[in-house]
């Protein structure tokens, strides 16, 4: 018999060799149709593994991420017996689960494929998941896996195969389908109930343009059919608004050939967004007792060895430039450069916490083929700041940064996050992670028990911390559903160690502080990305870049727009006129299309009254009031920041 | 006869061979001994030197920049003497006039000179002065020359020599030293008056560490001891508000060296000034119909091609990084990316003038050695802006633009500026100006028309524009009188070219626009540096890091001392309480020191009857008074930006 520990901490016994399939058996029928997977000691496993030994059991459905991705990664196995089976002899690469779905690079040899034959190979792929083939494992001795992707011809395979260890090679197959795969796999294509395949594109061998181009096919799938129809919704809403379009139809930003992929140049409304974000940060930061500070955007190669960046974070840089016999390297984050800041000053325990913020803009090298709208550039700002605090201090700092996480969330409107706190892997100290496991346990304890007591809905992760300490991502979700991961928020014991930093304490000794990084909004980049998504464009009045457009419905009235334009002016309102020789409608349907909250119509009447005919876009005619009190009204709804 | 034009146009005749002193003295004996130099058809010239050729001529006097560069460079003539004469057989490089006097760099061999000996070298240039010996010049062939340095064993001269041609080569002699020089010089080392060697320091030969290193000797002469006591006076001044000095004392910005020289770190004190400025800047701006937008600070090597930053600026970028095969260069200037906002959409007539500013930051390289506080950087944010408009609407913007200049001016109480209109040179055309020569002129006329228009004062300099265009430097006096070159405004009619920038006219046709280039502030580096001395680092209450110090005389007053200060933190003061347990005299001692323009001092009696006793940063006790009376004062204060 074996023990096994279930999540609510209950222990029971099973026969050797029972598999997690067999305990959700005994538990109910019901449970046991919604099992995709298992986690086994924190490790993913086949629901049909068998077991020998005793282990924690959590059984995963398609609620769990896990469950998910291990849902996706058999839909891509899924899709390539499909393919296989249409084009006998193709050659397959990697075909792994990503965020949203699954992908399969593939070399078609002679064939071609396009848009247009994914609707046959879903029909295919529905065919094969009805056959309810199960995923059956089976271990394989190195030579004979070589063996047979030898007579295969398959040198993809056999180039995997170079890279792993004798003993650990599994195979896969589902009905005629066998593939070199470490798993794990849900129990049978039966659960792949709705496919559908998204696009196809060109993606070079192991990501090197120097290699051969494979064709990459994407597709999503569900266990129901209503998840995929609202998915389906959910993407045409995206595409509608997509930031990419809404960004150039109202002047947010461009890019240019000549400065160079993934620079964003932010026009002149993007600026006034990016403007009233920081305003709001400033306001925020200001009132919670952070300074203010302006760094370059470069430094010596000598500083980033001290940080660690070099090497721990050296593929996500941009390439040194050589100036006095030196290496100067442009700045991947802000943080080296705030602890000089905190270091060029004896510092007392009086000080800390010591909370300094700056409008930072950092540079990181991404491929150019991973380069997508705002959403991943190479230039990016962000209001930044670092904490550096005691470790008595560090819960209650830690508990501040996060009302704030929740302050931003209500205004902007978001319903829907959870916080993911990376760990590290205790076997990649020292490569990945800086060697200090007493720190890590420690500072993990320290955040997890924050985000309990405070009761945010969070997850954890391992092996996605920071090199220097554990990581919050915050994944929100826009007002379509779709999911993004928007800031951080960092517990650091490492560089204050690296850069030698230290304060002294209420004994007069030095003491090393605690460092907290956070970015509650992000990159300017990636948020006004997502905003753009959240508001299909109509940003709520405090953040609109045009917040009032004044329509005269003929020059008669030109001077009366021109006292109303300067009164909206006077009270900070940006606004303009429209002073086209249009007709009245023309002007509004224009102003309805720029998403301008506001539209004052003024004609004979109105102006004889002092008055303004006010129109919202989206909503139509409020009715017509006298300016001072639209003023009024609009002025309260700005500094309220009322989002709806 | 040749015929001689004077300043105001007169022409008359002289005997061929008439010297500008023997003119000067037919005019006036007084005048004549006030002669320095001329001014010869643009050249300026020893005032002996006989003139063979018709000529318009401009005496110069000290009131003249060349006349003090020739009476300076003449003095470093005059020190190399004395050197000469108490070391015999050192060796002389070059001895230059500069800003504000002169240096000589000097092989000394085997000899030693410290600072204490400047004194006695000045000893021994008085006494050569009062010689009152001529310069004479002397025409010598190029092999003359060669031998009389090769006997000397002179190999610095015989250095120089070798970039010399045959024909162009002249020696001056004053009392019993001979030197290699194109001149001009003074009439006679009499009208040295007043001298003051004022430090020494290493300089390698030709600026390259792997040569020796020479003995730079620097100095400063006048034509009476009133003014060298009224610029010892100032000196002495300076160095009290030497904003090194006060920079680290007020905790405004920092330098590390792992981040590297010239790249500064604004400290919390120093970020609040930084953003005042751009406060004002924004709502100056604002006002004036400006948009703002944020640019990346990196572009691809084609951009500064096609901007012609490089070749023509090359040297002051920084080198380059090499990415994905192409070249990515830090910005030296915001410009390019300004025209890429500007060519991002097709711009009609009725967009312009269309202004766009930007808090910019660009990268410039500068040697080391020439590195100097906030002064000289190789990071510079400024309040940078674009103006783009049609020819009709130039000058107007242009007026615009130095309204804009001299309200400044008023704020920060600058009295004393000078505009210096830099324009190109003809005979430099293709290489360090664009090659565009009637461009030049017609702009060069517009800029100055405008500026006598506008009854500023203003200079023009030859040979100092921008290679786009002609160049308007600010000089502006601090409030002890030292000058400083702050701001630029630019007119650039090339780029817009070579952009291939064009808007919409009013005849539907294509149409380039001119392009103003302005930065009415200057660096934020530069001008917080002058600030500092200009204010003595007492920064008006609107610019203070800090406003108000609240001092309560005992703990007993902590309570109300913080009702205090949410009270001022609510009218957006910057306020803090000194809660240490000191005397209250020595809480008021360390406020002064840290120049906190405002003092609340709060005992039992102020608490009593809700008041505070204000104390003012330098002047004393201003009385006791509500609080509510005090926060309204300093609102208004600060509203103003009032700078007494």
């Amino acid at each position: 018999m074996i023990k096994i520990t279930l999540p609510d901490g209950a222990v029971k016994e099973y026969e050797k060799g029972s598999s997690a399939m067999d305990i959700a058996k005994s538990i109910s029928e019901g449970l046991a149709r919604k099992v995709l997977a298992a986690d086994i000691n924190g490790e993913v496993w086949d629901a049909n593994r068998p077991l020998d030994n005793d282990a924690s059991l959590k059984l995963l459905t398609w609620d769990d991420n896990d469950g998910k991705s291990t849902f996706w990664h058999s839909s891509a196995h899924l899709m390539a017996e499909a393919v296989d089976a249409t084009f006998p002899g193709v050659k397959f690469w990697v075909g792994p689960a990503i965020d949203k779905g699954f992908y399969y690079d593939i070399d078609l040899g002679d064939n071609k494929i396009t848009e247009d034959d994914l609707a046959s190979l879903e029909k295919k792929m529905n065919e094969l998941a009805k056959q309810n083939n199960q995923y059956v494992r089976k271990s394989i001795p190195k030579a004979e896996a070589i063996q047979y992707f030898t007579e295969k011809g398959d040198e993809y395979k056999l180039d995997l195969l170079g890279g792993l260890t004798d003993g650990e090679i599994t195979f896969y197959t589902q009905g005629g389908f066998t593939d070199l795969c470490r798993g794990p796999h849900i129990p049978s294509t039966g659960a792949i109930k709705a496919i559908k395949l998204t696009s196809i594109a060109g993606a070079y061998w192991k990501g090197d343009e120097k290699n051969k181009q494979l064709t990459r096919i994407y597709g999503v799938s569900f266990p129901n059919q209503k998840e995929l129809d609202e998915y389906v919704l959910m993407m045409e809403e995206a595409k509608k608004r997509d930031h990419r379009k809404l960004g150039k139809e109202l002047g947010i930003y461009t890019m240019d050939d000549n400065v160079g992929p993934g620079l964003i140049l932010w026009m002149p409304n993007g600026t006034v967004i990016i403007e009233e974000l920081e305003k709001l940060a400033k306001e925020t930061e200001n009132a919670a007792g952070y300074k203010r500070v302006v760094t370059p955007h470069i430094a010596k190669e000598t500083m980033y060895l001290t940080s660690g960046h070099l090497p721990f974070y050296a593929d996500s840089m941009f390439p040194p430039m050589e100036m006095d016999g030196e290496k100067y390297y442009l700045r991947a984050m802000n943080c080296p450069h705030h602890h000089k800041i905190f270091d060029a000053e004896q510092r007392s325990y009086k000080e800390l916490p010591y909370r300094i913020a700056e409008y930072g803009t950092c540079y990181r090298y991404e491929q150019s083929g991973e380069l997508f709208g705002l959403m991943r550039v190479r230039c990016l700002h962000m209001n930044d700041a670092h904490i550096y605090c005691s470790k008595e201090d560090f819960a209650q700092e830690f508990k501040a940064v996060n009302d704030m996480y929740l302050k931003y969330f209500k205004i902007f409107g978001i319903d829907k996050y959870v916080m993911r706190l990376s760990l590290h892997d205790p076997e990649k100290l020292g490569q990945k992670y800086v060697n200090e496991p007493e720190l890590w346990l420690e500072t993990e304890e320290l955040v997890r028990s924050v985000l309990i007591e405070t009761g945010v809905p969070f997850v954890e992760v391992k092996g996605e911390g920071a090199f220097y300490g554990p990581k919050i991502d915050v994944q929100i979700w826009s007002a379509i559903g779709r999911e993004f991961t928007l800031a951080t928020n960092q517990v650091d014991f490492a560089q204050s160690r690296s850069f030698k930093l230290s304060f002294t304490n209420q004994n007069n000794q030095p003491e090393i502080p605690l460092i907290i990084h956070r970015a509650p909004l992000g990159t300017h980049e990636r948020f006004i990305g997502f905003l753009l998504e959240h508001y299909a464009g109509k940003f709520p009045t405090w953040l609109a870049p045009l917040q009032v457009k004044i329509l005269p419905i003929s020059d008669k009235f030109m001077d009366y727009a021109n006292t109303i334009l300067q009164t909206l002016k006077k009270a900070d309102i940006r606004a303009e006129i429209d002073d086209r020789s249009e007709k009245v409608g023309k002007k509004i349907r224009d102003t309805e299309i720029a998403k301008v909250p506001y539209m004052l119509v003024i004609g004979e009447k109105e102006m004889n009254e002092g008055k303004v005919a006010v129109r919202r876009q989206g909503i139509g005619d409020l009715g017509t009031k006298p300016i001072e009190d639209f003023v009024l009204e609009i002025v309260a709804e700005i500094k309220d920041r009322v989002s709806d």
